[in-house]
């Protein structure tokens, strides 16, 4: 660990349905992302409810951070706690904010019309609301709710919970002027990101230690998702030859298995491989039931490449709209590799597409025999140039299945597309 | 809050990509929603990373509580510090466990054949992890990393990070017994949800305060996703009349809203109600690029009603595919009422299948004009005994629009295939 000496962030995520896993904080991440961007140290992310004493005590901890940044809880209700919990954290009294009451009153008074209920339901919300710790400044309003700046030993922001709010409002955190202070201590880290497919993580963990591994500057995180592995590395001033060496070997050592040197997912890659080359591209999918096309069409942009897609579940709709001979389903099966193959030959002719790829396999958790078990699927994918085909056989869950067979169909299409463009595999 | 008295747990999660937001902790939610199930109260949820002073202090935090349970840095490295930092946090010695030596050393001779590297070079590995705390027991292994359990002035239990592993141990934490001896002071409360389509949050919020709110033994949470306003009763002993009436009031307030009292989703709804009725069932999508058919396919044995989709991005797929005439796209272009309907009434005759929903909008961020903004999106489903549409017009990013899309779609054909058992609408 090598990023000593930055300002620590720490971050207090309040939400009821948050602490009882009913749904999953995206704030935290989001703040921990921005403060290592930004060259702080994310030091933690707590995630409490709106009882008083477990909140207190998570701010009273967040306090003693260089910034503390706090999600939720400053809605209008008795439960929405923050604001006064602070004051009592840091120490300080709460205040009336005039010129808050008016700005919040006016957004309220609009609500209140448009809800046919009398203003005066809202009054009370409305000077909770406006009321801040002594010192603290507005950061402007999210619906109601303020998001609000406080300076003591270190800097505290609060900012609303929902988090395209609290992203907005964060925006604005950063203009003012306790955090820019902050920020100029602050050092910035490089970053280098190394993205390989079909190598096993331990493979990459111990090029990478072969390599040299962490230190001297260099802060790593190797993570395997779906048959990708991703090497992310944080460099630190004087840590930039060592990254480049670390970077140099693992290029060296696993050639075959990278794809990336950027954040780009692999359906951006594959949309960006098509554009070059002119080429329109359409998927055929059983077992991914359209994930693989609701990936590609994810990315803004893609319908100048992307066509469409046919999701044949069932046998008869392999048969009619992709035209899958009824021999080839009655011979091998609909989950075969003549079968992906015949898949990838009939969305290209119907679809009218440069190239194709399609999927057919096991999702379970029912339908497998000793044949073909849950986990086993084949991938076929075809351009102008050539064909490759696929297979793997891993049982998991069905989610799990779905998505690396979605991931898988992608490096498909993208190691077709680019063995096109430098030899023949 | 009236949960109060219950044991409380917290949840220490140690990982620095996660510190980092670089992945989202699924661990702690996890652990969130049995502590909650099993009786206990969640409390905090601790992310930090391997830097041991930030890990320690989280450790001797989450220890104040009755269960605390950390997920993560267990494996063989040395910034793998979790069980150390137990050790210190909890005032234990560290002791070799010979057995589990034994055991841990079977898993990693295996591993070392197999990566045909010398056994010597996992040895210190093995007894590290191998090594526990003064009178910690193994929950047995999750690849070499065992569980673990303690109990002090609380439990502690430590769990592998990968979440798979974490609930493979979570499920023999339970049968440990200082588990089972907490759990007995423990209080499972009562569950209720009601699920909500097309009311907005605030006029659900308004219904549940009008009707009492929460108090007298019960806990809510109401959270808008998509279109859908989930309502979460969490119900103690006393509260259930309480919790009777709530439920009575925002039935009778919000009826043509309600469209679920348990927590299957949408697409397991659609699938339940037209297998009820032997109808199959398929999906024509242009914007949400095969999110339908990939929501509806989620769903373990969907295919004994979902046949297949077109997703028909291009305009040529919708006249090819799916015969949506020339003259259509022509004159109400791609994104209108028409288009919808036509591509719905192609893949029901294409498909050969009973019931079908079409989507077809403007997902952004490029490609909206005055007259069909993006966010506009018009849906339209069809079956045996009539037809439906609907449409949105809400600004928003691609991912957010395309979300909505695919659960307003889907909530489009229950209500088809719900009102068809009722009355007509």
């Amino acid at each position: 660990m090598t990023r000593a000496g930055r300002p620590r962030a720490a971050f207090v995520v309040t939400g009821s349905e948050l602490v009882r896993g009913e749904r999953t904080d995206r704030n935290g991440p989001f703040l921990a992302r921005e403060a290592l961007r930004l060259g702080l140290e994310p030091a933690r992310i707590v995630v409490v409810g709106d009882r008083p004493e477990e909140l207190e005590e998570a701010l009273r901890d967040g306090l003693r951070a260089d910034l503390c940044v706090v999600s939720g809880g400053l809605g209008p209700t008795h439960d929405d706690r923050t604001i006064e919990l602070l004051a009592r954290a840091t120490g300080r009294e709460l205040v009336l904010d005039e010129a808050l009451e008016r700005e919040i009153g006016e957004v309220s008074r609009a609500i209140a019309e448009r809800l046919h209920r009398p203003y005066a339901d809202f009054q009370p919300g409305v000077r909770k609301q406006a009321t801040l710790p002594a010192g603290a400044t507005s950061l402007g309003l999210a619906g109601t709710a303020p998001g609000v700046v406080l300076e003591v030993d270190g800097v505290v922001v609060a900012l609303p919970g929902p988090p395209r709010e609290l992203q907005r409002l964060w925006a604005r955190a950063l203009e003012a002027e306790p955090l820019r202070r902050l920020l100029e201590r602050a050092r910035p880290p490089g970053r280098r990101v190394l993205r390989f497919y079909g190598a096993s993580e331990s493979a990459v963990a111990l090029a990478f230690d072969e390599a040299g591994g962490e230190g001297e500057g260099v802060d790593a995180t190797v993570c395997a998702r779906d048959f990708e592995v991703h090497v992310d590395l944080v460099v630190d001033e004087g840590g930039e030859g060592r990254a480049q060496a670390l970077a140099a070997a693992l290029r060296g050592r696993l050639a075959p298995h990278l794809f990336a040197e950027d954040e780009r997912p692999v359906e951006e890659l594959v949309l960006a491989l098509c554009r070059a080359r002119g080429l329109s591209l359409a998927t055929a999918e059983s077992c991914t039931g359209g994930l693989v096309a609701a990936r590609l069409t994810s990315v803004p942009g893609s319908s100048d490449v992307f066509r469409g897609a046919i999701v044949s579940y069932a046998d008869e709709v392999k048969e009619r709209e992709l035209g899958v001979p009824a021999e080839i389903l009655a011979r091998h099966g609909a989950v075969s590799a003549e079968t992906a193959q015949a898949m990838t030959r009939g969305a290209r002719e119907r679809l009218g597409v440069d190239v194709a790829v399609s999927v057919t396999g096991v999702a379970g958790p029912a339908g497998g025999t000793p044949d073909k078990p849950v986990g086993l699927v084949y991938l076929h994918a075809a351009g102008p140039d050539g064909e490759l085909a696929a297979d793997f056989n891993l049982p998991a869950d069905r989610e799990t299945i779905r998505r690396r067979a979605t991931v898988s169909a992608l490096h498909l299409v993208r190691r077709l597309l680019a063995q096109d463009r430098h030899e023949r595999v």
